[in-house]
């Protein structure tokens, strides 16, 4: 078998055999294979498509690439989220205790935000003293002690996968709904899980703009990991405004406790309860969706989530007092409003731009190795729909630097829609479920 | 400007700008982008195409990427010929000494060969002592004193296109009609020459098999060629059967030698006078290409043509007396018939087969590293439409080895089509006249 014959087969729309994928990915791993051909592969799988057959063996690939965690001697099932990312988008902090508090076990390894979207290490890092770089063994402590452990992707975890994104990040190869599929799915099924909920999310703020794309790449991750004997189902939700009101690593932390403590915002509540309950469903530890929302309520209003919450912190080093004490969270020296320009109705928001002004204070990455201002954040007062009066505060900056603030204001501002009447109808949070 | 970007550009169907290629291609030639990136946008223009002013930009970039020879001092107009290549293809041993005797000047920059096809450098080094390999310096000496010069590509000329056509070759991005354009073009223009005929081959043993396809390539070469101020006219020819009788380097430097003195086989002979004649006209020698064919005809009976060709030996290094006596030349120490397994018509042929045979008897290359073995070869006894007998000789091998000579033996044998019936119409030649 020869690469070249193999990118000339893709590149004349060919489907590959599971042992031409095999060959592929795993001299590309070992280096035999050259990444200038695996980038011409990479262009012509981007141009021509992958097969759900190749797609299987191409995940399946890059996850034996590397170590296949095994927690079966661990109670109960192992189960995950994994979310497409989003604006504000910050209900791993809430569900991994809710979940492990109901008994299931969740090894989830996480990544780190870059663009306009957040990262789940990155807010953890906000709790001061939080590691989320644990070796395999320490992953393994964590998750046998309390149910739930967050880390990075560490280096036995799908090699492949991390060799491969890097150059298509290098070669525009990465909006691919096959090769997204197979790099989220070969992560995912090497946390050794049993089931995994999707978070699926389609607006202005996520990386799928359009319903018929998001669905898409749900159906694909849905199908691959059926393929590998995972039970999966994919909520596919709105991404057209923030999820929740607070932007920015402490202040997310500050938004996740209040829900664990009961409150919070109504949608990040909702969402983060809807996903928890299939988590117990798939998990098995519940008969039905509905049992599994009651005992997410109950994990809640009992103090068990947010109990959990505290030992997963200390077990990964971090200060517990935080949930308790929010105040112990590092907070930007300044607050600034941003106000509206008129009076109207707000209609709508160019989310993803919200993202990328908390980039511009520091609370975010334009390129990976950027360090992030954990303190700095948003504060978002108004959801679509709402009523507004000129001059009335749309959103709260936190910020710490006074060098790009305005071009930050000015973002947040012009992104905000204001119309002269509400909306019209209601818009789901939750606009449907795939793989049920 | 950024590489990624513009692999993502084409990857999106976009066109790029004059100034983007020459980013692409400049930054490439010096190492500042890498082969990965370049791959990648290789199989995107593969893929999505180039539209003809991106392919005037690339064949320019790559043009001036090296240096650009200029002979405006040497007397007469420059003028050269590109073939396509195909199996028994010598014209240009045959041609540059008619049109340099007839007063043109004809800097002739050419290749080895590869895979089924040969190459005009390699039957040149069946000539004892000729020396392909001159600088710059010397071709211009060589020119100036006879009119023509044979050399390989020095790495003076058109740095880019070798860089990346290495990179296709290891990437499936060859067979790419802009991409070839460019590749031959840049090489072409890079001997200041003021005029062009393309010999464009097709059929089964040409690089094109079908017609439309041929056409489409000289049609985008004329235009690239014009777009520079170039004159180019491209000859569709006939590669359903080997062009003249003999395969195989000192075998076809013989056959060469027979037109220059008035004979070899009509098809060889007829299009070596019409394609001499296309340059005579282009190159303004004679008024109509009538005229040119006139004086390639005189060049030929005069004797002109054929002390040409000794002059241009003896400058490049070789011994002159192979013109007047071949046996002078390497012969091989075998010879086997192929004979016919069947009585009835020759009706068609496979001779890109007949190439390969010829490669496994040692008389071509596989890898661009392999030697090769220039006195063997074949010798078509059979044209398509001839009468033929079962045990009657279709060719004669000349081989040195017997290691894989039932092999060759099959396959000539076997891409011989045999029918009761004679094929019905005349197969011209010359198929079409684009540019003209």
């Amino acid at each position: 078998m020869r690469a070249v014959d193999l990118i000339r087969k893709k590149r004349d729309s060919g489907e590959h055999s599971r042992d031409e994928i095999d060959f592929l990915i795993a001299g590309y791993t070992r280096g035999d294979i050259p990444d200038y051909q695996m980038a011409a592969w990479l262009m012509a799988a981007w141009l021509r498509g992958l097969s759900s057959s190749e797609l299987a063996a191409l995940t399946e690939a890059m996850l034996y690439s590397g170590e296949v965690l095994d927690f079966s001697d661990l109670p109960g099932k192992k189960v995950d989220k994994h979310s497409t990312g989003g604006i504000g988008d910050k209900t791993s902090l809430i569900l991994a205790p809710i979940v492990a508090a109901g008994g299931l076990t969740v090894p989830m390894i996480s990544g780190r935000g870059l663009g306009h979207t957040g990262g789940t290490l990155d807010k953890l890092e906000a709790i001061p003293g939080f590691n989320v770089n644990l070796s395999l063994e320490q992953f393994r402590h964590v998750l046998k002690e309390c149910g739930m452990g967050l880390i990075g992707q560490t280096k036995e975890i799908a090699p492949a996968d991390k060799k491969i994104y890097a150059l298509r990040d290098a070669t525009s190869t990465v909006e691919n709904i096959g090769l997204i599929c197979g790099s989220i799915m070969s992560k995912k099924l090497a946390e050794g899980i049993d089931a995994l909920v999707l978070d699926v999310k389609v607006g202005s703020g996520a990386f799928m703009k359009r319903e018929e794309d998001a669905v898409k790449l749900a159906e694909v991750m849905i199908e691959t990991g059926n393929r590998m004997g995972k039970k999966v189902v994919a909520l596919i939700t709105d991404m057209e405004q923030p999820l929740g009101s607070a932007a920015g690593h402490a202040n997310e932390v500050i938004e996740c406790i209040d829900v664990l403590n009961g409150g919070g915002p109504p949608d990040l509540r909702e969402l983060s309860l809807e996903l928890s309950a299939w988590m117990f469903y798939l998990g098995e530890r519940t008969q039905s969706v509905e049992e599994g929302r009651r005992l997410a309520e109950t994990m809640i209003a009992s103090g068990h989530a947010k109990e959990k919450f505290k030992q997963g912190i200390r077990l990964q080093g971090g200060d517990d007092r935080v949930v308790d004490e929010p105040h112990r969270l590092l907070a930007a020296r300044s607050r600034v409003d941003v106000v509206s320009p008129a009076s109207g109705y707000i209609s709508g928001t160019n989310c993803e731009r919200f993202g990328i002004a908390l980039a511009i204070l520091g609370g975010g990455r334009e390129k990976k190795e950027d360090a992030i201002d954990h303190a700095v954040g948003l504060q978002f007062h108004k959801r679509i729909g709402d009523r507004v009066e000129k001059g009335e505060p749309l959103a709260t900056i936190r910020h710490n630097a006074d060098a790009r603030l305005s071009e930050a204001k000015d973002l947040i501002m012009e992104n905000y829609f204001i119309a002269q009447e509400p909306p019209s109808g209601k818009r789901p949070l939750i606009r449907r479920i795939l793989g049920a």
